[in-house]
């Protein structure tokens, strides 16, 4: 049974065997009337798909075919869509459904995600299993459909939908623009992204990162200094500097944490995109006194900010660092065995996906 | 020798032993040109007293003479200070010195606190240690020294020195006023503060305790409602509710915490004044993201603030709850016996110093 009744993807059938890629067909949601069918045409490898498939987030459903950073065309609509036609080259994200009902749905918070999560009944009288990008389709509620620019390359629109976006919108929410320094902890994919956007908003953007050898990517991407945090007492100079600093390290150890804290500002906020998979330990409020600054968090974005991001990236030419892999079995197992061992510079998008799934 | 060589204070000769307070004299830091000799009329019992005295905090040098929430006479001026002359009724709170050149100085973050702190070498070429205002006097730079209203008697102007002035200066950065919904969680010194000057800027304010009978309390000091947080499920009905929760409680357990955090609406902040003696054991990034919130905390505030307090306290009739103490080695012990026992509704401060050390 191929599309429409199913879809097919590359799947993992046990969470911790990470590179056991086997190509599997899959049952979508049922077709709703506010629904787009994506005929997928290139999706980034994230994160957050390694996290899921090594287990480090904890257990997921199986089998689970992940990947959140989707462009592709638009080959069925629903008759309540408004903003997405037949044809349309679109991209989804990390969310795939909401209910759109809470007050605070506009900003991103009350979502189905793109894999691994039930549809609720309402959605989908199934409640299947969402099922991510590294696949033929992919079926979203419009809301979470976003037309890409014509400016922006499939295959560097498919990262910022949610690496791109993850930095993007806490940078907005803090108002970042001329006049302020900016840090940015970890020169990786979501590190990467935030450089550029920090700096095109106007601030005067420092990387603080383990590698020194990254300094000339830092340079080259947008910041105007770099710190190497592997050298003991590097924090020092830097005390009160920040007017924000945006940490997309996947590790946050509560010796390292201080020395962040300690560069912001009065007032100011240390704010987390890196999601580790070991918590921080023994956090005292004290340790935020001296200068009354904020931890936050988030993960990626609303669908206002991601069209702003878009239109921002497409109009000031902001594309990410992509190495392209063609999609297969081993490709998959390639691109997460990399991105798990930050062999990336600095993203990863799987394409060639008519010769995977056919034309 | 009595003043100006040496002071008088009620002290305590070794950390843990809180309730043995022995009336003994004490030096003061060297007089320098910048400074103002107080004669004390009254000062307020702090949770930071307690913390100090029972070791809470960590060590502390001993002997020690506590107290951060002081009203008197100024006696004696430098030639160079400005705005206080001899006979002005002035308070100083939980700092007593500064070199004021740092940038981020005016905002009260690089600071000699009033008890406990040696001085540095430029302050004070013996290198004193700070002593308290459960004392005869107290000698305090000009610029950390605070002209009273006359429409504030002391026993309550005294109190707002550090307790006051703790939750004022988160409330006025986060920008609280009008449409906005705050919660504070915990009715005790701080509370009971916080819940006046929140409502007086014009937010509905949601006290959050886990005493049932301070209800009407709460609803007396402006909040519009009371939660009991000892009830089960009780943070569910106010997910994504509030601007700001203001934290004033002495205790942050990680599950507690998780559900202040789930009340907080999109982007905005949970903030602690409370520094409990134990650490968050545990925290995640992740338990942020679900509505991209932010964990802060301060101490204290600044002297822009601490004015600006001042003048909306004494234009507004805004008054603490204050039970009067005398001070002797019997009230010092019973104040922070009291205080560490949570008995007190809802601020002590110590007056009848003309008894204890001559008038």
């Amino acid at each position: 049974m191929p599309y429409p009744d199913e879809f097919e993807g590359f799947m993992i059938n046990e969470i911790g065997k990470h590179q056991d890629f086997k190509k599997q067909s899959f049952k979508p949601k049922r077709f709703s009337e506010h629904d787009v069918d994506i005929k997928i045409e290139c999706c980034g490898v994230c994160g957050s798909d390694v996290h899921t498939v090594t287990g480090g987030w904890g257990d997921a459903p199986t089998p689970l075919c992940v990947g959140h950073e989707i462009v592709g065309k638009a080959i069925k609509v629903g008759s309540q869509v408004k903003g997405v036609k037949v044809g349309d080259r679109v991209g989804v994200g990390a969310q795939v459904w909401s209910c759109l009902k809470c007050p605070q749905c506009p900003a991103a918070y009350t979502y189905i995600d793109t894999y691994g999560s039930p549809y609720p009944k309402e959605a989908d009288p199934d409640e299947t299993i969402s099922q991510g990008g590294y696949s033929s389709h992919i079926r979203a509620h419009e809301f979470l459909v976003f037309p890409i620019p014509d400016a922006i390359p499939s295959h560097l629109a498919a990262p910022m939908l949610c690496a791109g976006l993850t930095v993007w919108e806490p940078l907005v929410r803090a108002n970042i623009g001329p006049g302020q320094e900016v840090a940015i902890v970890g020169l990786g994919g979501l590190g990467h992204f935030a450089v550029m956007f920090a700096n095109a908003l106007g601030a005067e953007v420092t990387v603080i990162s383990h590698s020194p050898s990254k300094k000339d990517d830092a340079l080259k991407l947008g910041a105007r200094h770099f710190t190497s945090s592997g050298e003991k007492g590097w924090a020092k100079p830097l005390a009160f500097k920040f007017d924000f600093v945006l940490s997309t390290a996947d590790v946050l150890g509560t010796g390292a944490l201080q020395d962040y804290l300690s560069t912001l500002k009065v007032g100011c906020k240390f704010h987390s995109v890196g999601l580790p998979d070991e918590p921080i330990k023994e956090l005292k409020p004290q340790q935020l006194t001296s200068n009354a600054c904020y931890i936050g968090s988030s993960h990626i974005g609303s669908r206002k900010e991601c069209l702003a991001m878009l239109k921002f990236a497409a109009e000031k030419k902001l594309f990410p660092w992509v190495e392209t892999i063609p999609i297969s079995e081993k490709g998959c197992a390639e691109a997460v065995e990399r991105v798990r061992k930050n062999k990336v510079h600095y993203r990863f998008t799987l394409v060639d996906y008519d010769k995977a799934f056919g034309g």
